[in-house]
């Protein structure tokens, strides 16, 4: 048996933000939304002495032929060694006989291309056709990644950002200028950049809201894809209360993670509420997504293996046809 | 940032069946009863598909540099194939940075080792110091790699077994008497093993109990390693019940998937129960072993990500230090 090893330069150059991502994504809410997929609930090692967790996830899809197992690592003592907080890496395993594939070394890019592929599965589906002004809370890669992969399925012209770390926003709005040659207007307060779009993309790890349901207006669709933990929350529980439609990537995930374990937590939304949906409904066709030009709508993302095998799966196709990695025998 | 990749033949040549096993996985035993320890449950993605499973085991143990993530694969198709149906990998993570250091493309020989060296450790310290007959039930890898454990810990100078499948144990007598030089007499039946033995192992994948409780006596100390999953049980109940000691490898995990489930489920032993202990109050020498020749002793062993971790940091060192294995620059 073989295994490749891909670098994180190899899959950098073989995997892309493109529609072939937002395709596999797609497809892998498809298929966790239409049963027999197993996807286990996230394990995490934590280690309190470095600050440190790794946060392993992974589902296998049926009819896709592998599966991924990834470890997310975030170790936040770090940055005093000049070393990177974030890490990660794909294991991609036979789905027919078990044994490994493929070691892919991507450092968290595949993560960060499969987080940003699925709000603009979930933009596609819930937000207007027609929108002018994206806004985006938060300046980091989930800011960029986000509103690179929204260009992929929506057009606008401008684009409000907001940061609490201000010293990030120069390069921010300078970097996004030249990628998607929109205008990059800085706010000085998540309000202003929630009032002033259509579209709002939420994108800190903040452990209090942000915005406030007192900023929502009619047509609003939001993307809040920051909080995948007990303590993270974006969102005021009520305005997830005022949407007219929540989506999430998965329930049992988003109800213990997400924005929507705030929103029961404070007795607004429970988990059989018939308006929280999970994005695989709308993309298998079984649900509507936006339905009018009024409605508010929001994404709760929280992140699955679902998307991680899709990920790894496209990208190990790819390096295969490009002739990338080193065959190791196993 | 490197990162090694070893091959089951580098690993089998590099890490064995003995002493330094044996204390690295005491160490992780006696770490993990310490607190302070990180062991989530045990993640299991099934294939229902293709009859397979993958658990993913972890513990970062407080004092150790690194700890391991395994993916422990069985397809159960896979004979059909021409294909072992058990597979297995480990990832070794810097405890430090989060970032992977050691890709163990060990195909199951890392948990086989760890798995043997946990018994051995159980049985130095409720075996009777002196015994002259051994008996196994289960004629496959672990009915060798448990008994060569033990050789390791106690002398012994016959060895009784039985198994369900008998096609099996001419092959597994013959092997046995040439590793360790003492008489192997196949048996009959369980019975005749549990009454004939002086310490009895147990390494089947049983659905219903092989040992019943009436064939007890004295002095008999039991490991039981082939029960991790709901289903499984080797040992009757009332087994549990009779003993003096009942030691598992981690309260939580064997009150869920080893015999200590079986026996609660029947109402006989509660999880508070004093005589229900961890092997790692033993290691770490807060709890006694065996007090006595007549009392009856009994080791629940599920498997732990905390001997993984033992063995796979073990592996990386007494790699590194043989030049063993590819460099990979990630």
């Amino acid at each position: 048996m073989q295994i490749t090893i891909l670098t994180e330069t190899e899959l950098r150059q073989c995997v892309r933000l493109d529609q072939a991502a937002l395709d596999a994504v797609a497809d892998a809410f498809t298929r966790l939304a239409n049963g027999q997929a197993m996807m286990p609930p996230i394990m995490r090692v934590e280690v309190p002495e470095n600050n440190g967790e790794v946060d392993i996830k992974s589902a296998y899809l049926p009819g896709l032929d592998s599966f991924a197992v990834k470890m997310s690592s975030g170790f936040f003592n770090n940055a005093k060694l000049g070393l990177p907080s974030l890490g990660g890496m794909m294991i991609l395993l036979s789905a027919k006989i078990g044994f490994p594939e493929a070691l892919l070394l991507d450092n968290g890019y595949l993560t960060d291309i499969r987080t940003g592929a699925a709000g603009a599965v979930a933009a596609r589906h819930l937000a207007r056709p027609n929108i002018d002004t994206v806004g985006v809370i938060g300046a980091g890669a989930q800011a960029r990644y986000q509103v690179r992969a929204l260009a992929l399925v929506r057009r606008f012209s401008r684009l409000l950002v907001y940061s609490q770390t201000p010293e990030r926003v120069e390069q921010y709005a300078a970097g996004m200028r030249q990628a998607l040659g929109v205008a990059v207007e800085p706010q000085a307060s998540a309000e202003a950049v929630v009032r002033g779009s259509d579209l709002l993309i939420t994108t800190t790890p903040a452990k209090s809201p942000l915005v406030q349901a007192d900023w929502l207006h009619p047509g609003l669709h939001i993307t809040a894809m920051g909080s995948d933990a007990e303590e993270k929350q974006e969102l005021q529980a009520e305005v997830l209360d005022r949407a007219d439609i929540v989506v999430c990537d998965r329930k049992s995930q988003a109800f213990r993670l997400g924005e929507l374990h705030h929103a029961r937590a404070a007795g607004l939304l429970a988990e059989d509420d018939p308006k929280v949906i999970e994005l695989g409904d709308i993309t298998a066709g079984r649900r509507p997504g936006r339905q009018n030009d009024q409605a508010i709508t929001i994404a709760d993302l929280t992140g699955t293996g679902a998307q991680d095998t899709a990920i790894a799966l496209l990208a190990f196709r790819q390096a295969q046809a490009a002739g990338f990695g080193t065959q190791i025998e196993a």
